[in-house]
């Protein structure tokens, strides 16, 4: 029986978040391992050997450790092809192609602006730090445009790769979580109505719902 | 006999010529379509067409029109596997997972400090757009501990995902070129001695060699 993958990482990170969802669509076992970032856990040199910038998540499979959440969930998707959600990763060729050309928009253009977001709306009050308002509008701007972008797409298509749920819209749900749910800037998905859409089917999913649920809890295993 | 694929962009653009560094790895060859941006031809519907969010590069080969430079070496490298270097994108699983941790690597951390810096160094100058010095100051200081990281991996590693030149590396040719040999920071990377000693190896080689002659020219076939 092959052994549970290993997470590093508290789950309402949005990066370990990332990897959840990915490994739960894959009915993938795996142990979530807290670590407490309060408490600097993340930059001490045991954790640094695996995570070499001293950030979360950390992932260790077998023989292999592995960083970067976008990365761990290519890595679960090739090795488990055949496993739960088969198409999560795409059938062929072309399918791919389209799959990675929004996971790099997700990571090129809505995660520079979201996650600014995400840490002034969300992380910085719980951390007693001062939101830096400038950062706020403009980063409300650009993401603004990105989504008109999405909008667009999304009046022609059903998810943003093409007409079946992907691992390009998975790779938005955790800052959109925070975004749509947790910050008061739901507007920027209910103003425009192909990204709600496309926001409440992939943010209904079984997979993403247990997400949430750990995000509730210091650490879990699935 | 395949039909030439087609780059859309300035090749001096440090999105393109990634594009164009891949291309010539793997001996596929292309048309570069000239894109003016000084005219706002970036910008324009029809080529928001085939990139949505009015960047540079486009591409396009037989059916399929993609965008983002990171996706479209992976389409290269996937469709051409038994082409020019075959290695790549990686020859097994482990391999590619590796790969792509430090591509994300490059994605999320190096080009978001470095391509401050180049904006700021080398292009905004050239455009006559006033320097924002706060940002540089910050944007070094980022870059420094992200090569410090670098530093310690090319220590135990010849290239960054292992022992032989891969994607992950060919993705900082171009920010690190502008860096190294227009702006006035090539000491981030003389400084340190690995970062040095892989950043020769890797810019010396055949393909980008060719990419830094296209630089002087505004559009070109191969």
């Amino acid at each position: 029986m092959a052994t549970a993958v290993k997470v590093y990482g508290p789950p309402f990170s949005t990066a370990v978040s990332r990897v959840l969802a990915c490994l739960l669509e894959k009915n993938v076992e795996f142990h979530l391992i807290p670590v407490n970032m309060a408490k600097g856990e993340h930059k001490r040199p045991e954790f640094l050997k695996i995570q070499p910038f001293g950030q979360v998540p950390a992932f260790q499979d077998e023989s292999i450790s592995l960083f970067e959440s976008r990365a761990i969930c290519r890595y679960i998707c090739e090795k488990h092809a055949e496993k739960g959600n088969r198409g999560l990763y795409g059938l062929d060729h072309l399918g791919k192609a389209s799959i990675e050309q929004w996971i790099e928009a997700e990571g090129q253009s809505f995660n520079p602006a979201s996650s600014v977001l995400v840490f002034q709306l969300c992380f910085a009050p719980r951390m007693k730090v001062r939101q830096d308002e400038k950062a706020i509008r403009q980063n409300e701007e650009k993401l603004s445009k990105v989504l008109d972008v999405y909008e667009r797409r999304l009046g022609e298509r059903r998810f943003l790769a093409g007409d079946e749920f992907s691992l390009a819209d998975l790779c938005h749900l955790p800052n959109a979580h925070y975004l749509a749910n947790v910050a008061d800037t739901a507007e920027l998905f209910t103003s425009r109505k192909n990204v709600e859409r496309w926001w409440k089917e992939i943010s209904g999913r079984d997979s993403w719902k247990k997400v949430v649920q750990l995000h509730k809890q210091p650490s879990a295993s699935a």
